[in-house]
């Protein structure tokens, strides 16, 4: 497996994406992996490579730049604030994701996805409202809410949300107004799969509560939402 | 494959079941299939035989009596509304079933689970808020509320709930309320997959909005929802 840095640009800030992938003779499926809250760090490499070796294109983009990281809370409602105070700024960092993506040799344009955990879920679901040439996008225990709904028609990709039934940042009135949302928007295909006993951040092993207490870890639904994404691209992208 | 009828009793009421297995040297899950409000017939049937070839002994309950089936929409509210009205008599007809899967020799007890569609989606829900010794039950597109809803820590059964965005028989406050009992309930185990798009009996090929407006085959739930049935067995009879 090869993984390396690429750097690329929105506007004026500098972004440092991390590229896994495997040697292909033919073009193989190109899929965006968006960050938490705490920025570009281990736990998205890894899904990258583990991606890599399912034989996706795995890009893990920067939203942040300078592949910035939080080490707390605070850093966090900064970092991820400022973006989702601007959905067309977001929107723009994660197109200039998928255009690197998009523009790589061994990527097949006609079969890339996106996903995403926490803040990285609201990310891919910003995509697909805007109508990215996306197949897929899958939200893992993101926030659903936005300042800008689906426009009816709109919605390209094929959508999975993953969600925790006791993640208070996706509680059941936002999981409604979500539905509304793709209901609304005549969203042609799209899934809602809540784990029961479930907090927020539950793929993420180092979810342990201390920095955040209502973010847990749980095996259960880490496994299954996964398969459950493996599933969706079995469909979608071969 | 093996199939077979089997004649059981449940109070003054005779039930005709349809077993499928495949014969094996050692004792296999054990997996009951309760029928759909039209009763025992050929879509059940064919479940049944699709668990045997994987391995389980299935066994389709009748949960009518005589395997009576439904020709019309009004024999369906007659034959559905009088169980539906006394949980108990419900309850001890699918116990009597569950009974009989137990009794045989080619079943392992510790290992069964109840699948059910539409009414009989309901019917494994009531199983399990009574307690029922099972290691999963699946509803598919079923009737979620109750009269007698989960006691706190009764519910043994991994519970996975598959309902299509737009049935009208589970619309989007029966979801909620259900889910509501599950949290109230202590369920150890619950999931609820919500397909977009999708109307009730998305399962069944025969559905096709002419006996009822708004049940229709729906391939990818279909398809979706079987498979993750399938993966939870994994998880919990192997």
């Amino acid at each position: 497996m090869q993984t390396r840095d690429i750097d690329y640009r929105c506007d004026d800030v500098n972004l440092r994406g991390y590229l896994a992938c495997h040697e292909s003779a033919e073009r193989r499926p190109g899929v965006l992996v968006f960050h938490e809250g705490l920025g570009l760090g281990d736990f998205v490499m890894e899904r990258a490579r583990r991606l890599a070796a399912l034989g996706y294109v795995a890009l893990a983009a920067d939203m942040f730049g300078d592949r910035r990281q939080a080490t707390n809370l605070q850093e966090v409602a900064t970092l991820v604030g400022g973006l989702r105070a601007e959905p067309q700024k977001l929107r723009a960092r994660g197109r200039a994701a998928l255009s690197v993506l998009a523009a790589l040799p061994q990527v097949d344009t006609t079969r890339l996805a996106a996903i995403g955990f926490c803040f990285g879920g609201s990310v891919v679901l910003e995509l697909a409202r805007e109508g990215a040439d996306l197949k897929a996008v899958v939200s893992f225990h993101g926030v659903l809410s936005t300042k800008m709904p689906a426009e009816a028609g709109r919605v390209k990709a094929s959508v999975l949300v993953l969600t925790g039934a006791e993640d208070p940042l996706a509680p059941p009135d936002q999981v409604a107004a979500f539905e509304r949302e793709m209901r609304d928007g005549g969203v042609r295909d799209w899934q809602v799969i809540s784990y029961g006993n479930t907090l927020h951040g539950f793929t993420n092993p180092a979810a342990d509560g201390s920095m955040m207490r209502t973010a847990l870890y749980n095996e259960h639904a880490d496994r299954r939402s996964w398969a459950s994404m493996r599933s969706l691209f079995d469909e979608v992208l071969t």
